[in-house]
């Protein structure tokens, strides 16, 4: 398998648990947050504050305004620097071979470097979605899953709207979407496999 | 195989290739145009008049209401009665066993019907879908071929939404969605047909 597949998600979707078996079965590296570690380590950054600028764009609002408001630095350019810090990041890892990456825009980040990728988008239905979730957090309260399912889904809509300019889980922004619900983990994780190793 | 497959797709994405040869491979009949006559038998409306108001509401528009008007029917009831007969059309065959139904907002007929079925939608980038047009029309006219194509998609999405409330191409409305244009129609065929078997 010769391909970088990156792998978008709704939140309790799977698409994590997906993405690294995909890259087991492959033999390849599986990027998730190795991207913020190589991110805050190359920027000068708080790691906990370029994780939640990494997707988490509602805690972004809060931690970073603050830490820009006492520091005197300009949020947007904050902002701008984190990003383009970690497409730099998301092109390297490409450059060295076949690997899954999650999130973080990386289907756009890597196209826009003309670097051919399999791009996947993972969805579920709420039902499969809050049992994940319940089964993640612990928690069996479903106003706070529900809530928890709506932040992060509307964290990645905008991160990825405001970054791409496109409309997050528009089946035309991937190569494939699959509902995780409907089909099941290891079905997705089969047909991911065995289109990614069909293309070579 | 048990399944029916319902195939929605962009104009030009061969979506109907595809799905003729998903239903060849399980061996179960595969129902497109089909519909539209036996919609015009059972309505006693006219076989183009029917096909027109199938997915191409611009030409509904125009053919429909020119009929209406001389024959003093109702516009709205007109659509609405070649809608529903159409739906009861999907429904029967669905109930008669496996098979693959493409447009027609036969995902949410059966969804509504609560009748299981795997649900794909299929587009490709501008240049795959205009050499598609291009073979299937005969004509090398750029133009006529992005008016044809931006027409089409735009009376499937405005007949999808009118009938499902839904946002046509949104992958969560699917089980499955592919890229044809990137992944090939082989690949396609191959997933779609691989996906129904091992849901058995």
């Amino acid at each position: 398998m010769n391909k970088i597949i990156t792998i978008s998600r709704e939140y309790g979707a799977g698409g994590h648990s997906i993405g690294l078996q995909v890259a087991e079965k492959l033999g390849v590296p599986f990027y998730d947050h190795d991207i913020v570690r190589e991110t805050a380590k190359a920027s000068g950054f708080d790691p906990e504050l370029v994780e939640s600028e990494g997707e988490d764009v509602s805690r972004t609002d809060s931690i970073l305004k603050s830490i820009c408001a006492v520091s005197s630095v300009n949020y947007k350019d904050t902002q701008e620097t984190i990003h383009n810090v970690q497409k730099a990041i998301i092109v390297r890892l490409a450059q060295q071979g076949p690997c899954v990456i999650l999130g973080r825009c990386a289907d756009e980040v890597l196209r826009e470097a003309g670097i051919e990728s399999l791009n996947v988008f993972i969805h579920a239905d709420d039902v499969h979605r809050a049992v994940r979730v319940s089964e993640m957090t612990g928690s069996n309260n479903a106003t706070e899953i529900q809530r928890l399912m709506a932040k992060k889904d509307n964290s990645r809509h905008n991160y990825y709207n405001r970054y791409t300019g496109k409309k997050w889980g528009d089946s035309r922004n991937y190569h494939m979407t699959l509902d995780s619900g409907m089909l099941g983990y290891d079905l997705c994780i089969k047909i991911i496999t065995e289109t990614a190793q069909a293309m070579d």
